[in-house]
């Protein structure tokens, strides 16, 4: 039962603070044979990687990320594999005088009141530093997908930023790698730029909602009730820093519609079963129906900003801050390609999962 | 590594179909010398109980609980205690005519898919009615907190019906008891009642939205990464039936304000920290703040409709289906007493969790 | 993690106490498909039963086992199966001597200690009648082995009473079922009847070690490092009342040996690879190598005597007791059918485990 | 469920391969507050480093961990604690002779057919290597141990070699450390001294009895009835390489006894229940007593010896092997630190979940 794991048969292990020696992921229970370097990891955690661009936090990471464990000539040996990412961007000073503050939005105050310790370098535990870890362990989910269930395509984008919302009619999905906010609507990615620069100059922040796509998934994974595989998506994009929000499918917006509208009909295809819509995003009864699994999740605005704020000292004397330092104004950029790598670590999980439970697919239709 | 139960510490098992001979819980780790009795769980399960007024479903179940292990001389011993509900009325003919036809938006077709089993009787594991064994469970659970913990008020309630929101100016702690609909604004109920009564008379159904709330929760619960307080409520909202999201505070609306408006400013008072506003709904990096918790989750509309739908046979073969029988028009009514057993269960499970990592709230501010 | 389950896959919660209304198990995990009634269990408890002779406890109960949930149509569906037994016997009068009294060599006083409160009633929680819940259980288990892994027998039999072990020349897997110690040794069963005859007419009571066999388990099974086939079957048997040691293969006696008479040379058989020998108990580096899986447990003299022994009160007074009531003078008899239950469900576990992990066997030996 | 993790809330997750980059210890559960520097684990390392005298492997490595994790200015801050071990002898090609042929009483053969990944540098994930992360852990664990229950001591030693057990009349706690072997008895150490002598230069290898005792623990700890604290030391010990067996207190023997002789009378102390002896080796319905935990385990002869075996090749061929390199003639003298380092694991783990489940001793006799 440990809290930094999730997953069930692969159970991931993130460990490490935002500005200690090193982080990474211990990733227990990967299939054996999975053909593996760390280049093909570092494809993702380039995608997530801080600095590129002036939309994202300029520090700078090298976000390299070693194998130490848990491969023998290239491929996995069904062995834990260990993930490192050392911290070679360690500029403690920057926070030097936030140490006896608690930051307003952040998880300072509570992790103190919990644990008796103060880390303040840069949220410590509590840094979204700590998804880097994640994004590694999804990188290897993704190749071991491929070995085991072919054909599973996994996709993340931006659908709101602040006010502004995408508009379907423009959903384009060879647009999402082509501009900085993996957004599949071209047009609002340029009123974004703009939008987002402003922001940025004035010291400000904004949210963010994403979505995340699974397509080619087989019916039948999700282990009902209380490892159903929206329940455990559910977590796990909840667990992503500054998250408050998941919604499956129609998400909240199903508690506005009648029976007649939401539930989707079903006709035989040539391949099986087919919907006349997608409301239930995939699941039905936690279980996936083989449609898309769409996942949606609003991460909040980034909490530190150039405003003056009112707070409190470890002491309890209340005070002011501004927040400087090196951030994102809006951190759900960075979010996607998290979003991704827990969407690949629960799919991986219940394809293995499924196989322990019944083997393969129990019941055929037609 | 149970699919069928949640909890850490407190950990709660439920098991059972809708048409079989009994269903319940399974509770270990519930803390020993808690004053419980069957009345006191039954107090919670009467809540719940289908047929009490014409806006849920007629089918009448006595709903009665039996305590059969885990309490001696009226407390509870530490040992695992076994909530059972029989099940009386079992009219299995209604449900006889679907037998070889999938419902569309219930599980019927996924279970089949992924079991190879058809149990037609009422949705089988997947009914509703296992909620029944959440909500003993929770029952228990707010003795327990009860006793370590006295202080915690736990509180559901109603917040949308289809397209109607309830006026949060209008809000009354005092009318969510006296009310069909758990809601706390009363003109709100009045319209509801009617607007209900059309879509139950026309065989129609719409979905809802529940708030749930938690008062007087102390700082410092929950255990990141992966088991915060957030993603543990996330996950034990969504695995109720019909749920499609949920949210934290300000929820999916987070992503539309900037960092001005939704970090909570922090200030010194009397017993503690205080916040200027709850937009986090009371967690921070997972752990919660001392303010409320509040969580929110939409049900979609009952699937079950007397309109003509398209779908399919076990056999693959393009049919129709109009469900007729016993039915909820809004579903989200009963899960009102579902999502305050989630909360009490997960809030017990925190308390015991927080102990057992450190002892005692650790960091003394002021 | 709840304490009162094992199991990865196939997770089994034992419930009840041994003077309350009900006990039983959960079983969470196990595949759907299998055939199975009330009958096929009750065979196994009634291996297990009290009061068959006068060898074991003249306490009466039917053991009746009912099965409430988890199948239909004759089948498990892939929920979890709920097996209860109702306790008919519930003289606690003949209990009401000791309700002051901690009983040397049970486990009052320590469940007193950890949990502060005292159930009398013939151990509660701590009996040994716990275990017909975990026959129950193993009952189950070997029917879905039989379903998805045909080939494997289980047998567990005695093999010490006291200063008596059996001749192992004289094994023979027939005379088991033959004599009521379950032993293969007819002559040693013979001279263990009066022994024990003795034994009981005196009130007094003898240790045992049960031995259990797995015949025909696919080379592949268990878990490393910490779920280790051997581990998991170690904590399996410990688990069972008064065991007080465990052994795989050679056991305790593989300190004695060198190298040389200890591994278990390989050749090639026609059917992959064999072993000279079988000192390793069919497991190596925690993974079944394909031979018999050989486990054995030793379990202490029943603690209940007729001989006056020295004792404290709750209140903390010296005084003195002796236990009255109906005893087994060798509880290990009975232990028998718990050990086989205990391998059944442990190796099910494991066959489960190991598709979830690996899918199918990887590695083919010439 | 990580496969490579022990412990309820003190868990400890092992990766690593013996000739891999490096092997380690994600530790989570680690209450905060706790003084630790790399200094105090390395000291348990080096208790169990090789090549330290001629009668361990001559293997050398520096064995040097480092913490990348979990830790702020000195003392542990409740997040996970990154132990890393670099291997910095890899001298692989010592193994390569050994690249197609399987080692007999080695996990060569069955991680082949398991995993279908033969990883031939020195037994992989397998090797005994692995058990230095466990005793960096246990150094964490004693630390933390002392600061939230002071008292407890734990200490293991060599109770036999071969044929030769030590004399119990002879027990000096003060010889444990004066000796290559850590036995308390001198006189055995000079005799296996010679022993082992002749066995080393024969290429031969013996088997060991170890005995880890811990003192101070109190009355109260064990989570029955599946993580009785015998259970889990049970599985804990039963997990290190190449042990057979496991005993508590009496053990095996305890199946010789009659129940006058096995029962420890109780009687009433200055602080408390006090034993006439310690059958139970502190352990009662899975629940400590307050006396001495007694745990003893066997592990067996080291199969690598300088004799031709008997073998077969990896494509199926019948072969001879002899298994040359710097192997230890007896393992069991390491295995020594490894046991101390389980019973820490586990007597910590216990310290907190007994505060999760009761929050304190619950019952007070006298």
């Amino acid at each position: 039962m440990s809290m930094n794991s999730f997953g069930h048969l692969f159970r991931v292990t993130t460990w490490g603070e935002s500005h200690g020696t090193a982080l990474g992921a211990t990733v227990d229970g990967c299939p054996p044979g999975v053909a593996i370097d760390a280049g093909k990891i570092q494809h993702w955690l380039d995608k997530r990687k801080p600095g590129q661009n002036k939309y994202t936090t300029q520090r700078r990471e090298a976000d390299e990320v070693k194998i130490l464990s848990g491969t023998f000539e290239g491929v996995t040996t069904g062995t834990p594999v260990q993930l490192m990412i050392e911290n070679t961007d360690q500029r403690s000073k920057d926070y030097g005088d936030i140490k006896d503050k608690f930051r307003p939005g952040h998880a300072d105050i509570t992790y103190f009141q919990k644990y008796g310790v103060r880390d303040y370098r840069g949220g410590g535990r509590s840094s979204a530093r700590e998804t880097a870890a994640r994004v590694a362990a999804g990188g290897l989910a993704r190749e071991a997908i491929k070995s085991i269930a072919p054909g599973i395509d996994i996709k993340g984008y931006m659908t709101r930023m602040g006010a502004h919302e995408i508009d379907r009619s423009r959903f384009d999905w060879d647009q999402i790698d082509a501009n900085p906010f993996w957004t599949p609507d071209a047009q609002a990615a340029d009123e974004w730029a703009s939008y987002l620069d402003g922001l940025r100059k004035s010291g400000s922040s904004v949210g963010a909602v994403i979505e995340v796509v699974a397509r080619g998934v087989p019916a039948g994974l999700g282990a009902p009730i209380y490892a159903k595989l929206d329940t455990d998506l559910a977590a796990a994009m909840m667990s992503i820093n500054a998250v408050k929000g998941v919604e499956i499918g129609e998400g909240m917006s199903a508690a506005m519609l009648t029976g007649e509208l939401n539930a989707d009909e079903i006709s035989m295809g040539r391949d099986g079963p087919q919907y006349s819509s997608n409301h239930a995003g995939g699941i039905l009864g936690g279980i996936s129906t083989g449609q898309d699994i769409v996942v949606r999740f609003a991460v909040k605005p980034t909490s530190s900003i150039l405003t003056t704020r009112k707070t409190i000292t470890k002491s309890g004397e209340d005070t002011e801050i501004i927040t400087k330092g090196r951030h994102d104004p809006c951190v759900g950029i960075r979010a996607v390609p998290v979003g991704e790598a827990m969407m690949a670590c629960v799919l991986l999980d219940h394809l293995l999962l499924h196989r322990g439970q019944v083997g393969q697919n129990q019941g055929h239709i037609g």
